[in-house]
């Protein structure tokens, strides 16, 4: 196919005007995208869009969110989008057994991509993606996977300490992301508790972001992992009666790193009175770092390099001039939302747009993250025996 | 001039589409309230708008600022937003100066008007538009002065616990509003330090903020107080060298309101490592609550109906559903962040202006608390001896 | 040789006046054990004690300690204490390899033991411990091992709480022990990290409390288990030159208890900031907990069964006379230290002694936590599949 | 009285053998004092005590209490202890008014003396007992008034980086005492809440440490205040009926010290859901220091001096061999009970015995605070008119 297609030139390379963008879905993930792009401009120095189109199955309901989140017009079908020429970036929301099909064809007809996480649902179409992007990149067509956590600004705060040496020999890694939306046993089956549907369950959304900040912030790959998944409560009501639930409620996992580093790994759906919590705590030879996104403007850092008597984790509010991404925003000590990481990544998105540089985390970023994933479930499938990737 | 002018119609009598705003000013205010505006209506069901003109008075910064933060046009006369009939809010976020001239000639001319707080520099002008303010409130032309701290989803739900009787009777109240941005002996000379040009320091500045609290917390007026100020650095380099710092740097006080409870008052920009921290405890016969705005998606909550041995100050995530303004924004767990407080602040206005109710906090709440930071002032300059309001 | 010895009569059957207590081992432990012997009848409505004999290798320094925490007399020879009428009671501080032969001799010769944790340094002693202690209490000898953790007022209420139903059905558990003071890679051999001597790492020292929290908070057998552990500095320098570390610095596990609950176990040396972090996090179908034995006056609470607008973790200060062992000591608000725990330990102890019943935890939980750690080496020997207990 | 009796010889220099100790008082200070002398030896390598007298009113009570608490013998009457030469210390733990005769008395009969806080309950009284000290230091008799708070390793810490100029200037203090024992409005009327039996409410009881700690920290006498005492419940009953509350439920003050920085002081009897949070803030400006006894185990430090990208309030466990007393109890990591601050002191007694030096905080020391209370209620009785000291 792409050998075959005149390569279009890259959008950014011929266009003067600012860049177009179509967003495909309209639920949780459109609304947050919507967002991003509706206010990019105002803070960051980033190259100018467009809101053009929303794109979603049902037209009436698409038509409204359009008016709603900003968007000059809506559309049913995501193909018309890829034959504009006032559309140079694809942003793409829709549910995971989509992304791939969509992805490859926008990334061939020359349209820079986001995929929201996971990448894929399978590895085999993970990796059909990898493959477009690097004959998209090949041309100057970008494309990113979501993993918009890296653009907190305190943990991308703790990617700099890490690279600085702050932490010295980074040994010890836990991280985990609690949530508990399932806890109650009687709430009723959803598409989202199918394995047919949603995949698996807090392994790829919850599990997803988590290895991809090891993998981030650690920046060496993992080896092998023992892995565990657990459905708490079996059977829920669906539609027609009982119903098994067929998803993890919750998975465990262990990671050897290339570095020597080990990781542990808990992800929940049925944490009682945890919300939206991601923790992670990195511990080094020379200090350690500590995060919690119910917290995201802080990060706890300890320099074990400071005298013994005055050493203590020390909350740094990530709300200064000094930190990343906030010359963007307010002034110091005025805190961002969790919103926030996604207008950080666009505008990281359209800086690599005009700079010509291959975004991160790339889809290959995502499809290492899909084989993490992948390798827990069978560790586990097979009583926890460690697995190589 | 009221008394001869035929009073125009409300605006939102008679327009059919969007409301259309200006706001005055582009500086930190103006990127907030701008922020506001071109998000409201993504996420609240309140009544339309347009982002209509943005004024300021240099022509080539206001016309920039204006495309950065979504405004079709830019002006540098404020008169002139007062004669277009596409003009139906106007928000002023000048300085504190011009407030009382423009918000009364707005008013006046049948616009809604928000003004940043505090609301006036003397209490001559305050009074002046709170006429003002009645006048038009008689015409169905609101006004609102903008203390977006009650928009704060945790504060909104203090006030519902109080009000409820889930603290009892308010006994004691401590507030407290640090920033450090002062604290370096060496930072020069600023406009901000003059008490010409800035009326005092950290009590217009910070206090205005935490007597606006203590007064919709408590709902209890002010009677009397003792206060106390303290300027720390007394000399600044200014551009002709050495010159006095002729306001505050930080402020006490201790308030009796009538319902019998206490309240302490503690105000600074000399707090090394307090960014921006407005503290706020409040003790009652059967709670208590406490709250910080660094952390200002939490709220603690201390039931002392609870039994004894499971009693504690729990920290209520103030992210769900079921707290106040959230479900216009994220699903539960998701973080808010500072500027959304304006969001919800320009939603209300625009809820009050469709339903033809007074928006809250209003100008003569302003000018309660001009009241109270003017006592303050007058106990200090004698030596602290109460000042009955 | 149960049944051929005359069983000497329960000695808290005959004495008349205060149970003599002998300690084995005065340093660390046998300094916290001494502290809890000369404190407990000063706090605890208990049977009276005295403190009779100190007991340790070196004359002249366990003299000097006998004197600097209160003992009558120091002995040498602990097989000397076990012939003597006026010591009723044997407090085992011994490194673990003596463990056993003690405990049984002094069982055998009708005195009241306690043994430090881990129970014994192999499962074959520790099967003869418990043999010892089974025989002993069908006299009406007491035995117990010393996880004082269970005494921590904190976590005895968060086992009240959970045995009241305020979690419903325990799901998820995440306990980890995590300790810094082997972070400096430059830190000499020593006897603890050498297999032969210590037995293991901080599996020993640090999953044993962890281990035996589950079982005691979650009051459910462990069914079976997936194990990591690590060794993340293989040699140190010893007294002739480098050495290889052969025990583990860090341990992980996932525990599967007969209840269907599942928890995380994890333990380290290395975690760089942490200095005595026992983290306990329990949550349930109803309501959760969280405990930090940093913070060992707190523990945090989520009731799921409050209304959704006011839940939220509640710090629970632990210092009311309502909580567990809190009338003993101080009036509300003034926090417990570390040491509290063995006084409380002892006081428990010697009420179990005056009443006859059988102490908790018992020589048989003692065992249990050895085969949990037992069964996560082995799982860690292959390569994490799983190991049925 | 001291000019005609032949000066004693102070007890340390002639005696041999351990220091005789005799405490007056068996309840909640008598406890802990108790509590402090049992311990000492154990811990600290300080002068040998011995327990020799607890009196006390009651013979049957204060005969129970001696025994509980480790004492040779009771006693009921205070004189008695001056005669023997076996008692060499008095430790003075009785109601406040009998501070004076007692303490004037056992000094002059050549006993070193510590007074548990408030000095005295009139100043006339105070101002004797400085002088009785003073003719008794110069003889080499030692006293003592019993802020036992500034034995807090946590504070010791703090005065330390005081000292060494971590702070920079001191400029800003706010210090609270707030508990919630009398926050019922039912509670009966007690003895402590009529003026002629304890003097005053929260100011003597709570204030007493807080300005104790505004001096000692800041090293910089208070030169002038402003105060505000309330009174929340003005009735209760008592055994006759309604009976009018007759000292204060809270104060507040505004403190100016000699070195230019101010001090907020509030403490309060109703703060519902504090029990015991003695809690101090400290602005320099270099850093700032942060404290709250309720977790007195931690300091919050910030360095103002490091890179503005790490700054952040770091918590201090301060359990290391590196702090204030820290070496003489446990290994890294072991937190300290509030009990441990009487037993640091009593150290700290017997060290200055020992070496002839004055212990700190003198009666002076008290004194000074005594005029801090009672210039905050002058203040008060003057509608917070400012008090010059």
């Amino acid at each position: 196919m792409t050998t075959t297609a005149p390569a279009p030139s890259a959008p950014d390379v011929v266009q003067a005007g600012p860049l177009g963008v179509a967003v495909l879905g309209y639920s949780f993930m459109g609304k947050a995208h919507s967002n991003a792009w509706r206010n990019v401009n105002a803070f960051h120095p980033s190259p100018q869009v467009a809101q053009k189109v929303l794109v979603g199955r049902d037209a009436g309901h698409v038509k409204e969110a359009a008016q709603q989140y900003g968007w000059e017009e809506s559309l049913t079908d995501w193909r018309q989008v890829l034959d504009r020429d006032d559309i140079h970036i694809v942003d793409i929301c829709t549910p995971g057994h989509l992304h791939a099909e969509i992805a490859i064809a926008a990334l061939d007809a020359g349209k820079h991509v986001i995929v929201e996480k996971p990448l894929a649902n399978t590895l085999a179409e993970a990796e059909l993606m990898v493959a477009a992007a690097q004959r998209a990149q090949a041309r100057g067509v970008q494309s990113m996977v979501g993993f918009n956590y890296r653009r907190v600004p305190a943990l991308a705060l703790a990617k700099k300490l890490i690279s600085e040496g702050r932490l010295g020999e980074v040994r010890q890694v836990r991280v985990s992301y609690l949530q508990d939306w399932l806890a109650d046993a009687d709430a009723p089956m959803t598409w989202r508790l199918r394995q047919q549907t949603a995949g698996s369950g807090a392994l790829g959304d919850l599990a997803s972001h988590a290895a991809d900040q090891v993998r981030y912030l650690c920046g060496s790959p993992i080896e092998s992992l023992t892995g565990t998944v657990n459905t708490f409560v079996k059977t829920r009501t669906g539609p027609d009666g009982p119903e098994e639930v067929t998803v993890d409620d919750a998975a465990w996992a262990t990671l050897h790193l290339a570095s020597g580093a080990v990781a542990s790994l808990e992800v929940s759906r049925f944490a009682t009175g945890r919300k939206n919590s991601l923790e992670i705590e990195i511990y080094g030879s020379a200090g350690s770092l500590s995060f919690n996104l119910e917290r995201l403007n802080e990060l706890q850092f300890f320099d074990a390099t400071e005298h013994a008597a005055t050493q203590g984790f020390r909350t740094i509010p990530v709300t200064e001039p000094e930190h990343p991404y906030l010359e963007a925003w307010w002034p110091a000590g005025h805190i961002l939302g969790w919103d926030s990481t996604f207008t950080n990544q666009a505008a990281d998105f359209l800086t690599a747009i005009r700079t010509g540089t291959a975004p991160s985390p790339s889809f290959e970023d995502g499809l290492e993250v899909q084989k993490v994933l992948a390798a827990i479930e069978t560790s586990a499938a097979q009583s926890g025996a460690a697995v190589v990737l």
